[in-house]
């Protein structure tokens, strides 16, 4: 397994847009607001509740056409995702359940998110056809860059390959419906179209990769 | 982590709507396909590859409006779709790679069929709002569904528990598409439904029954 394990590790280099440098400066960004959650005596799990609450708030928004004002709240939220993960590990609490209970909501929050865009092109667009077309290749195609991670996981294998993962994904969201907000919708629809895109290639990766490294630890992964 | 094997069997209990007796029998009707396969030399990915190949091309005649053409193609796919696991078992060369390839096209080519149907009800529908909403819902709640699961599976838990999966999805799915191939389109749009408010029911009741899993065995699963 180690030789797979090694794979893995050279397969990453390199393969988010965002550097780990990038996110190394946003945790520390997150000190006060972990500060402030544990004086408020919040659990992480709390924290990831109100997290999705923020998020189904943005998509009403987004739904209702206060574009803006969506991708604000969206980017305050996105800051509070983070906050979970860093309160569970200040506080040595983190549960195997919080960890399901984060990325199971985290998907939701993502699909709900979608399907705020969604209302809002279906009431402004003159012929939605291609851009809601689009958008559910998004939704899917974002959902299977995170189920083929979590099958891999179950595998004993890592697929952290893709040139979408979920923080790259919700950046690139939330420029498009600002840009949308000040009045250039192609711009959103443009960003649809690139997640499509790059979520289906992610997808594709990382099939490629889990097969790969199946065939490099092969004799430990028969089943039966 | 056995008492929580065995809760884990005690929910599962009657928690599907199609029996396991039927399932059962459904398979021995498979023998036939089986044995066809095995003569064309045929591998388990080939077939999950081709069984793929045929939702596409459903999803396709279902987009462009023949609909029964499109449910019959369907039915019969979902037959190979069988075929392939049932194939692994009796080559006895089920692999862990083949688990996660077939799992994976299963998504896909659920995604793939329901924006065929979203694209017919967005070429058909005077006003497709609310059926796309209950749409881009009911393939976010499938996705959720599996993805559940498969987190679950990550941290050694079984999370079977919910009233759609996929089979039944898919029958369901199926009897609405033809519903609609013979004139009644509400019938296709109650079924979005149905499975949007099904496939979130299930989500909330997975993610619960994880909750009360990793209680049951919470020294076991606390991480660090």
């Amino acid at each position: 397994m180690s030789a797979s394990r090694q794979q893995t590790h050279d397969l990453d280099r390199g393969s988010s847009i965002l550097s780990a440098r990038l996110k190394e400066n946003g945790r520390a960004l997150l000190a006060p607001a972990v500060r402030l959650a544990i004086a408020l005596r919040l659990t992480p799990n709390t924290v990831t509740v109100i997290g999705l609450l923020i998020t189904i708030v943005a998509a009403l928004l987004v739904a209702n056409g206060w574009l803006l004002a969506g991708a604000a709240l969206l980017t305050a939220g996105s800051l509070l995702d983070a906050v979970d993960g860093a309160l569970a590990r200040a506080q040595g609490s983190g549960t195997a359940f919080g960890g399901f209970l984060d990325s199971t909501l985290d998907r939701s929050g993502e699909a709900i998110l979608y399907i705020g865009i969604g209302a809002w092109l279906l009431a402004t667009q003159p012929d939605p056809t291609w851009p809601m077309i689009a958008l559910m290749i998004a939704l899917a195609g974002s959902f299977l860059v995170s189920y083929s991670h979590a099958r891999a996981q179950g595998m004993g294998l890592t697929a952290d390959v893709g040139l979408a993962p979920r923080t790259e994904r919700l950046v690139l969201v939330i420029a498009g419906i600002a840009l949308a907000g000040f009045g250039f919708a192609p711009g959103l629809i443009g960003v649809i179209a690139i997640l499509a895109a790059l979520t289906v290639a992610t997808v594709i990766q990382r099939i490629w990769h889990v097969w790969r490294l199946s065939q490099a630890a092969a004799p430990d992964l028969k089943e039966n």
